[in-house]
């Protein structure tokens, strides 16, 4: 029973990646300190729906299935914690099973500050934001090198590494000829926030410990994911993973969905011409499960763009409003002035080969799958608050 | 008078710079928090001789030229730490005069843990010299962009951030064209320390700075630095800057300058292929001048390489038994296994023109320079230590 760590898995994605894992048959540890969930209570912020701690997830998922996800409620910026998962000393805050500990044979890294919002508030936000992602990196790293240098880590990366350059953007790699020599180097990276910066940082870390200490890493270069629900979180509404819709945490899908089910115009930021590659929640399990059934090389940093197809922000409040609109909403369009410093119109040309030659069967964005979150957030409407749509952060 | 802050200004180069800037009319403050002295003390290494602390060097020169060098002995990864000094709130550690409190004009900033053995230390030593590196970078960035924007933040990077391309090395930049289309990047950087990779990591950020908040900063990609003697130190035996010569903290011109004197063959590691820039200290003090004479234009991230000529390790080598020898030495080369993962015969062709067109003139390393510096370690040679030479850090 391969066991495997999910680190930050009270997030988002990772708690959906811990219940689709476990329910394959994986033995799934998730490490998490709550981080997001005391930001959000510190800034008073408000998801669209309250979500039981780990704990409660973990025993309402083992009641239903029988499978056990292990829980541990820690931080993994210390060195010892993360030492402990490789050391078979866990003090785990939550198991039900009494397994005979094993190695974890992939880590699956989610353990960061992720808002870009919060990250560029003011000083102490972004060095929370850095030294944390920073810390856990590292941590991770050197544990797989002590202990289980097999092991095989999948980080979650993001395409905003990239920023919008004015070439086509390659998975990870780019190939440079320059005066008559060539070599082949990371592909070039400059992000528009603190927190996507912090991303970049933990690029040229792994980078440096694949290189020298020969470890084995997918890094996955996930654009912003929208949807809601899995088979597994289908099963009962105990399951359900968080959902933002605010201006720290939430992106732009979750936010213009809520403002439209809420009669609020969508907000778009300045000429909406920003082109991002997206994708669906349930490609995400795809593309984590695909990396890990395909382990890396030793040596090797194996580079994937995880989208599956690209919008601007004026797409996405097209599509939300023709959805909307079919619904009787009657949705408005508000261009308000970019509290962003960023590129309102630009090239923007990625190339996402490498999970499709892995597996990856895509998701595209229909109107069908809009319309299932539109019916989610429905649920919520009376939950909805307009006062977080913005809280006026400026780049 | 303008106000400069030399941060990390403790150091090896630290002080020399103030030495200088306060020789030349700048009203000069100095911020350290010694850990370079603490983890010498905890790691039981010893510099070639001891050097008085910051505040008897300071009164020294004072009591020599008049000229007042004010002291914070504080710790920069604390944000208010930094605030302080641009707010006129500076609860200075030792100050002679009382000069009305000025906004800095320049920032020179070489407060970072300087070891690449160190940090690939432990885990424990990676995660000090990540988070103390970036910490400090972050809070200095925040303060000149909250509370003085015109502020020329004059940073020191290392060539070392580069790594071994194949192709030349650029100042900083290059231009890439790729599928029929260009954009200028960053040049890639790929480091062999850790340490190296944290200053991978402070450009990253310094270039989100720049281009974001439209500060003004100079990165210094410097080599090696050798040399012990300026003509302010020259002054008097009290206002000496730090030598190290061990495997943590010493460069391999003072490893092997010490070697040579304390007849213990030169320690060289592997092939003795790897080709490096190298400069004086006294050109450091130019190249850091000059930067301050000519600053970089708001939103403009000015790199300079900062050497002036290459040499390989069997260069070095080559040309500290000659001096040696020429002293009657009998100097010995011996070649030991590689302790470091890196390229031990590479190609290496950068350039260096920036900081030439700006007024450095360069000092090239002559016998009589290396001379200089063979007196200098002859006067201490009982204190030598040959255990300190290797201390077993495996890369």
């Amino acid at each position: 029973m391969e066991h495997v760590l999910i680190l930050g898995g009270d997030g988002y994605l990772g708690w959906p990646t811990a219940l689709r894992l476990s329910n394959l048959g994986y033995n799934v540890t998730i490490v998490d300190n709550y981080s997001r969930r005391e930001l959000c209570s510190s800034l008073k912020i408000h998801p669209l729906y309250p979500i039981p701690d780990l704990i409660e997830r973990s025993k309402s998922w083992f009641s239903l299935t029988g499978n056990d996800i292990k829980v541990l409620i820690s931080d993994l910026s210390d060195y010892s914690v993360v030492e402990s998962l490789f050391c078979g000393s866990v003090p785990y805050t939550w198991q039900n099973s009494n397994l005979k500990f094993s190695i974890p044979s992939s880590v699956i890294h989610y353990a960061e500050q992720p808002s870009a919002p919060y990250s560029v508030k003011n000083a102490q936000a972004s060095l929370f934001t850095l030294v944390n992602n920073l810390s856990v990196t590292n941590n991770i790293l050197w544990a797989i090198k002590s202990h289980s240098p097999d092991t095989h880590l999948i980080k979650l990366g993001t395409m905003g590494e990239y920023g919008t350059p004015n070439i086509d953007i390659e998975e990870g790699w780019l190939d440079i000829s320059h005066k008559g020599r060539s070599d082949r180097f990371l592909f070039p990276r400059q992000a528009g926030s603190i927190y996507h910066t912090s991303k970049i940082m933990d690029t040229d870390l792994i980078w440096y410990a694949v290189r020298v200490w020969k470890l084995k890493v997918t890094d996955l270069m996930q654009g912003p994911v929208y949807g809601l629900l899995t088979d597994e979180i289908k099963l009962d509404p105990s399951l359900k993973t968080i959902f933002n819709y605010d201006e720290i945490f939430g992106t732009v899908f979750n936010r213009f969905i809520v403002q439209a089910v809420c009669h609020h115009p969508l907000t778009v930021y300045g000429e909406g011409g920003q082109t991002r590659g997206y994708l669906n929640l349930k490609d995400t399990l795809q593309c984590v499960l695909k990396s890990i059934q395909t382990p890396a090389s030793s040596g090797e940093l194996r580079i994937f763009n995880q989208i599956v197809e690209t919008f601007s922000v004026n797409d996405i409040a097209g599509l939300v409003k023709s959805v909307g609109d079919s619904r009787g909403l009657d949705v408005k369009i508000n261009k308000i002035p970019n509290p962003r410093v960023e590129a309102e119109s630009h090239y923007y040309n990625p190339s996402y080969q490498g999970l499709l030659d892995i597996g990856l069967e895509p998701t595209f964005l229909t109107t069908d799958v809009l319309s299932e979150i539109f019916d989610e957030v429905d649920c919520y409407r009376d939950n909805i608050l307009s006062s977080q749509f913005i809280q006026g952060i400026k780049w």
